[in-house]
């Protein structure tokens, strides 16, 4: 493969960032921090929100919008929160901007505002804020809202789709009556996520809880799902967190409940943001390119004629035609690339690097023995096969490649959830296999802090249902109940 | 009717601002200028967008993302555009807050940006700084991109969808390869946003050109659909600019021609906002609230059970789910509020208010003689229909509301476009008839403004194929060749 893409073995940070840059999926900005999402790539995207939005409606949610500014005072409501998201932010103090009179644009200083707005880096603030307006009665209870948005968070050291200043994302925040249906929200659309990952994007997860210290600033517990990558780092991919009563509190949000007692409502909020484009892209991708299963490819089978002269298309095209709506039948969505710009195997080459997971090339000899000759992106594999019933064989494939995508990944991640017993021990595994490591911790936040300084692991998350199980803290050798997922991570 | 809405002929201002709260569409924020888009409200605007999504991409278009701030120096770039949009826009100069150390939060100083950064009011300059890296050879164009996205104007005086801070909107910014091309795709998607208001709006518009006053800045000929509100006041629901090789040349974007030469490439841009919600509402509300064309209802179907006793509702609810089945199997969207916690004529009067095209109501006689009580939300007419047949009667009947409203907004159009051959006529039809006033106009810019303050009436746009006939200005008594159409807007 010679299309400039860095080998995963020789350097893993450029090999991602090569993929997302050759096969045009993002690239950085001229505004620091922040990138330009291509079309190829917000294709996926696209992909992404509406499976992920028609799993929030099935649940009963619905979308809304509110304000992409929060007033700075808002942020000092919940105390907890305003440690963790008034930092590192853009912040909006004027509303005008003028000539100077020699030809420069400047900010006009009579323009100021008298409190400064915050560019929103999640909008639980602003959004508590109106509940208090929705929420009078149980009757209004559940309240089940999402939002898709742009958020900002000021990064220092940026990587495309991975952590950027500005990023997309949805946002669900959910109002109850009880503490219970709060949590069991909460999980449910933990589980939402954890679906969406396994099932469509083919990254399995491991669903989890994660320590005070790891919490969502202002949470009362953080679920979350965290993915493997292929150099054994590992990615939060979603998180889900019970909020308690803290934001209703902070912004006086109560309800009368069925008995008549006026009571502070009950907290969610979840959401997963572009983040997902870089798992997916590391979780799968090889030296040749982007890795896409079939379910969130925006081009699922691309169709390259192989042909000379115009009546030997002309033969091919009616055939591709022709399949190319029994396809469309099937819900499979194809590209016919008969440019007479680019040779074939540019094309081939092409469609590798952007994960077109099934490849067909059709040319004379193939129209003379109704075959086609067809190409797997994930396994490299070439077959011929026979143009009867084609239609179903790519559509059954697309299922198998579905599923052998999500197998790898998955033997991949058993493969490196190891358990270490010491700390020595616990270090070698990071520095030498990496992956998951499920080691026994004291639960002190003093240990956590000192193990993550030590070594940049970081406990990713206390699995659900997790064992419990005598042991002893790797690093103090105090008693432990249970094990928890190590790992250095995204 | 006693749900609180103001009279249209009373207060016009105050009955639209009066059905956008009590519908549930819309409410202002603490965020001056800026408001929530809530959940019944945005389930409109989501119709809105998966329609002319679609319709972008029938005619070639890719979706993309680029960054909401754009460094302050790109709006001096295009000379015409910074004395647009280089003035009330929100100014992001901080991007920390710290704690002062007394409990408050405050702006970082040592956090200032080097150059500021503006929130987008629109992307040209930040999308044609972009390009300059993606368009190389003619082979790279066409390049079709739209965007769906949130901008930000800084606003004084707002109004719910019509005039926000922050609004919600896409921007089509295509480049072409000559000056031919980038007009007809102009024109094209100009056609898409008639085609869109008229047919699933169903508000009639009038196609034309701004006068180079109106025009946007930056662009050599601006194009537009303009509605008739029912208070006779225009609207200008969608523009679509062809800008020449002003931004090309602003941002040094060239390609190379299939002749081998360097050439500046040519642009468009086009938009429709959150603004089309105010049209949608205004164009065909009455005193009872909200009415929706079929085509963006988000409930097509309400069906209302009048039932004593759970062996009653029983009985009705068999009927009712099977009918569901069949309307959704024939594409029609139904609500069925079978809540026991409010009365049917609480029912009646919500859906009436939500503008829910089409209501049924069942109760114990209609089972026994098979037929369903219906009410249509646009005429209020009700009908006794028989339950054999009925799901098609009913999809039948959404597609004569969707006519029926439209024809409704074109009579009233059709009644309002009235010739002015004089200003003392103009001045009398604008405070008495109301409407568009079409008269004839010498030209000049002058001669515009003159009217504009003095009438607070604007040229709307010089029709497309506009009949050619000669006659004197109705201010100036100058020669002119064709009339324009004038009226108060939006
Ligand atoms: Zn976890
Ligand atoms: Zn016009």
């Amino acid at each position: 493969m010679s299309k400039g893409i860095t080998s995963k073995k020789d350097d893993y940070s450029q090999w991602y960032n090569d993929i997302v840059i050759k096969a045009d999926l993002a690239e950085h900005s001229s505004v620091k921090g922040c990138m330009v999402i291509k079309p190829y790539g917000y294709s996926i995207w696209e992909k992404i929100q509406a499976v992920l939005d028609q799993k929030f409606k099935d649940t009963g949610h619905s979308n809304a919008y509110f304000p992409l500014f929060i007033p700075k005072s808002y942020f000092s409501k919940e105390a907890a929160h305003v440690e963790g998201f008034a930092t590192e932010c853009a912040v909006v103090t004027h509303y005008r901007l003028k000539n100077d009179g020699n030809g420069n644009i400047v900010v006009d200083e009579t323009a100021k505002l008298e409190e400064e707005l915050i560019v929103r880096p999640t909008s639980e603030t602003i959004i508590w804020n109106t509940y208090r307006g929705w929420i009078e009665s149980y009757r209004d209870l559940p309240l089940l809202i999402n939002q898709w948005a742009n958020v900002v968070r000021w990064e220092m050291r940026t990587r495309l789709f991975l952590r950027t200043t500005e990023f997309l994302w949805q946002e669900g925040h959910t109002a109850h009556a009880t503490s219970q249906e709060a949590i069991e929200e909460t999980e449910r659309m933990l589980d939402v996520y954890a679906d969406f990952s396994e099932n469509w994007m083919a990254v399995p997860v491991v669903k989890g809880k994660k320590t005070p210290t790891e919490r969502f600033a202002g949470a009362l517990e953080t679920y979350c799902i965290e993915a493997l990558m292929q150099d054994g780092k590992a990615l939060q991919a979603g998180t889900s967190h019970f909020l308690g009563q803290n934001f209703a509190k902070a912004f006086d949000v109560k309800f009368t409940s069925k008995e008549g007692k006026l009571e502070h409502v009950w907290a969610t909020s979840w959401g997963v943001s572009t983040r997902l484009m870089g798992a997916l892209i590391m979780a799968h991708s090889d030296d040749a390119g982007l890795v896409l299963p079939p379910k969130l490819a925006p081009i699922q089978v691309v169709i390259v004629p192989i042909y000379k002269g115009e009546e030997d298309l002309a033969k091919i095209s009616t055939f591709v035609d022709e399949l190319i709506l029994k396809l469309k039948g099937l819900g499979v969505s194809v590209k016919y690339d008969s440019r007479d710009s680019q040779r074939p195997g540019f094309k081939f080459a092409e469609y590798e690097l952007k994960g077109v997971p099934i490849r067909l090339a059709i040319g004379g000899r193939d129209m003379e023995n109704k075959t086609v000759e067809l190409a797997r992106r994930d396994t490299k594999e070439k077959f011929t096969v026979a143009q009867e019933g084609l239609d179903t064989y790519i559509a059954n494939l697309l299922e198998e490649i579905q599923e052998s995508i999500y197998n790898k990944a998955h033997q991949f991640r058993e493969e490196h959830i190891t358990e270490a017993n010491s700390y020595q021990e616990f270090k070698e595994l990071l520095d030498g296999k990496t992956g998951f490591i499920s080691a026994h911790w004291d639960g002190t936040a003093e240990t956590e802090k000192q193990i993550k300084e030590e070594t940049k692991a970081t406990i990713r998350c206390i699995p659900l249902n997790n064992k419990q199980e005598d042991g002893v803290c790797i690093l103090t050798g105090k008693p432990s109940t249970q094990r928890v997922l190590f790992a250095r991570a995204y």
